[in-house]
């Protein structure tokens, strides 16, 4: 048995309800690499959620949903431009730009979250053949700062994007999340609010692994199944993941793993708010809590539960709750660190 | 419940033993992208089959061992050799030429096998700078037309490859089948015969997802773990995989369903090769039949079960049988066949 | 002062028209990149030449013209289909597997042209993911046998192409010499015959560097002026070859330098095909000799004069006329071809 | 006859003596793609300059000598640190990314210039698998903003480099002119102060075409034959950029024209930083001169020159000298400039 802590929710495992789908998909035979019923029924349930008139692609991982999606909105000549933060700038090890051929452009945000001003230090050289062209703004929802972009400041990005003959993608890695923190499904606040592209998460919120690439506009799916095959993500034994996404999308089940991890980060902020010498550095909107503590602490912390320095010069920890989070390892948790900062 | 068939050992679905692996994993938190114990056992299991100076990674599907097995092994200016018929060259959609920028040298065939005598032909043009340099030999074991090199033939092509400076590789998509076949370990046909990386394969005999890359060299793994990270094949919940390797590679367990799937084949090819008017075309080494049918035959029994037309002209099929193919599948697949071309 | 021999029309100089072109345009200032005068003459000179609805890029070499050429036409998950014998299959260090991501089929000819008949083996896959998608069939014209594509050979891979949704892209390496060879002017037998894209060649008939790429479908060079720059090819005092082809392209130059190679092929094949024991195992049509010559003989002939032996096996040669190849020269040659075999 | 302005050195022509050397090795057959005597000896007078032990490649143009040099030192997982406006960065559309598959990490500076302060931002992540790993600090002497290094300035950055396991790339588009700048050899302020790999540059200081790439660790330049060729920069008729070396290379030759260049900027600085409303911005250490001028005067006086407008945002513009700007074309620029000023 694993202890349970707070370094990443991809550090914890498959929700029950996940893997009795995957048994349940388990007999016989069926076509492999996505013609089978399984994989039809998750692509319609896809359908009900987001319209009929898109187009979905599973894929293994996160990274290879951002980094294909990016490739299908983009040719070589072209760049992205994202928050210094994204998961595609700092933690993809130049999969973007090896892959797309695309140039990426960063934007120094201070809560992770992209605008039209921070942007606009990028948007100049259109036209001029020596320059990368601008073509797509990417954001993540949730950021990887654990804070989530309102319906109205996607609009913003997107409405922006789309009158410079640009594209709006989303790194969605925390879809649930993000929708569990503004109240209101995903369509609303992707597709209405005008992405082009999404990558849609489920390992963090208790998939085994799987993502989707959903694309709202389905000419840019044009040939991607061919791209998904050439950039090594179509699986075959396809069922399973279509599988974890039927039972991940069903009602009560990605709401409720997400609406969990995104209380169990309020409440464990809301306990180490308190403590003398902790600061809150973010506003805690999905499953991340961002914190100042004293450098010292930090390795005495460690020794019981892992978990990543977000800054080092800062002495900015991050701590992440999880869909299996239990209230009891908050307290445990806090306990622990109040202890510690006491005994300084 | 779906019906079994014959179209690929990839349509299959998981074996017992390693879903229940999978589930006996799932508890608690552990450290992701491969730094947790399951993993380090899974590795050491691999160790322990073909010695401790190895290096090891998993990724998820076949094509991406073998893409990314390749790239440790060349520059972009170097060429591979491979027979026309390789999964590499007919079945991975260009990825092998564009995720490492090596042109890639295809030989025909009649059995799917390569030999120094028919790689000759593209051992030219070394030291030539518009010329692509030839530096890995790549075979299948076993090979796309279900036969099976000799400890003997991969020795030959070892030594001829590295007496020009060139490396051996293996697409071992179906090594197990290929080890019950020969009778031998994994070790004795691949490393101790002189091959220098490993695409080392579970999906097709029992897997869920994961697949290995086993380097016998530790040189051409430097930086490897960039390599499997750019190219998006870096699992976040790795233990996943690592608990299936660990139930697939424990005695008993891989041996005894490739074993399963190559005799199952050996029965289907005794029982239809008496047919009149359907003839074997390759020898059955391994859980593949190769069979010229009357072509009007051909949809009548795909309505029952789908299965690959490999050669349209020749009116050549493909049945792969499987570790879940019972004998039972084979009478009534049969009988069926018989019927049909009884009734022409 | 170098010897003039038979090893490559690129080993040739340049012509005395195309250096005075160079030295005419070199005063003062001019806006570098292409946006000068000259450049636009340059460009309305193939509009003349080739219809105002074109689109011209200038580039640094042949090779960079066909990868960048076959570049606008493809996505990375397409196949390009050409004869094995094509400079982009063997001559161009896998360059456009590179930079395009395709895969390149080749086809076996006899004389280095390809057939529809040919190209069959490789029409299929259509719509399957696992295969890259054919998109263009390239051809070289002069091929690289030293033959010539007849119109109606031209016109039928072009429809054929068209048909199954495919483009046609020559390799005009020897742009200069097919025409003179066909007897009609350039538009005749590329655009008027189906071409979609053609590299238009001057180095080899007398420039000293450039070549164009021109696209016959406007739409096919969209953004490619992006392309050409992140390709590396964009000429900063591109003035320069600008005026070399101005020079080239005047009434009476690259046709004049052109026959003369032409004739000089004629004739040296017409005499030393009376020597006992060398035979010519191609037409010539162009400025290209090929001849099986006595193994023992190639040696002692290329103690003076350099030239490429083709093909090892068959002792098959190369000899290559250029646009200052002189009679003198041929009956050098001529003489110590017929001593060596006289003596022999 | 082209005006001359202040646009770019690559908007003036070739040298006199430049063009004389071309002409001189204009006759006859030489071998092609550089085994010729004109292109060894050209090797030789650069091993004359920088050493024996080095290895030299002729290139077309000043991107593609930057972007294979730093392919040389790369692997695709790695990072290439810079300074924001590094040519690299922002002038190459892309190609570096694309063609060594890396990510560059850009540095923002006030005078074009990198120091070890300013690259320690992202001197972090290694050994972490997610991240780019950095390998190759590049800079560019003459900087962008027309500074040059100090012998000392680029030791310090080369020591950084190396104690880092990483590599010290120099753009020396301009180096001529750095040279004249600092009164030293080139060997001085790059081989000697740490450089491993060179852009030697000599299109912007009188020559036609043709920059090179120089290794000082013959190691790294290991197979770059094969890159060269894949890269598209092997030129077939390679006597003609090599005569231009040879040119360059003697003694007065380069740097009388860089001196010119340099002499012209001092003259121009000096001239228009009296003009009332004239600001230098950089100081003036090479052939350019950076000025915010009043914005309405811009147009205007781009009606008679072209040139650059560097920064919008502060009415910030580049002046370029040439080797053939005329102290007549300093002062007619001046007395335009002095009267738009005067009629504000």
């Amino acid at each position: 048995m694993f202890p349970r802590g707070f370094a990443s929710d991809n550090n914890s495992g498959v929700h029950p309800a996940i893997l009795k789908a995957i048994e349940e998909v388990n007999n016989g035979h069926t076509i492999a690499y996505g013609d089978d019923p399984v994989t039809q029924k998750a692509i319609d349930r896809f359908k009900q959620i987001f319209g009929v008139d898109i187009e979905v692609f599973f894929v293994f991982i996160g990274s290879a949903a951002n980094v294909l999606g990016l490739k299908a909105l983009t040719q070589p000549h072209n760049a992205i431009i994202c928050a210094e933060t994204a998961h595609i700038n700092v933690d993809e090890c130049g999969a973007p730009e090896r892959f797309t051929g695309c140039k990426l452009l960063s934007i120094a945000t201070t809560n992770g979250k992209l605008t039209v001003n921070g942007i606009k230090k990028h948007m100049h050289g259109f036209g001029f053949q020596h320059h990368s062209q601008p073509k797509v703004i990417s954001i993540s929802q949730v950021s990887e700062l654990g804070t989530v972009y309102s319906v109205d400041e996607i609009r913003t990005l997107a409405d922006y994007a789309h009158a410079h003959g640009m594209y709006l993608h989303m790194d969605g890695a925390r879809l649930a999340n993000a929708a569990v923190s503004l109240g209101i499904g995903f369509r609303a606040f992707t597709r209405d609010a005008g992405v082009d592209v999404l990558s849609f998460g489920g390992t963090k919120n208790g998939m085994m692994y799987g993502e989707a690439i959903v694309f709202f506009n389905q000419q840019l799916a044009h040939d991607f199944m061919y791209t998904r095959k050439q950039g090594l993500q179509l699986a075959s034994k396809m069922r399973y993941i279509s599988a974890q996404f039927l039972a991940y999308l069903q009602d009560g089940q990605w709401d409720s793993t997400a609406k969990h991890a995104n209380t169990m980060a309020q409440l464990l902020a809301k306990k180490v708010s308190v403590i003398q010498g902790v600061t809150i550095t973010q506003p805690v909107q999905a499953n991340a809590v961002f914190a100042i503590i004293p450098r010292e602490i930090i390795p005495k912390l460690q020794e019981m539960y892992f978990f990543y320095v977000w800054d080092e010069d800062r002495s900015e920890v991050r701590w992440m709750t999880s869909w299996d989070t239990s209230t009891d390892d908050i307290e445990k948790f806090f306990a622990l660190l109040s202890e510690l900062m006491a005994g300084r």
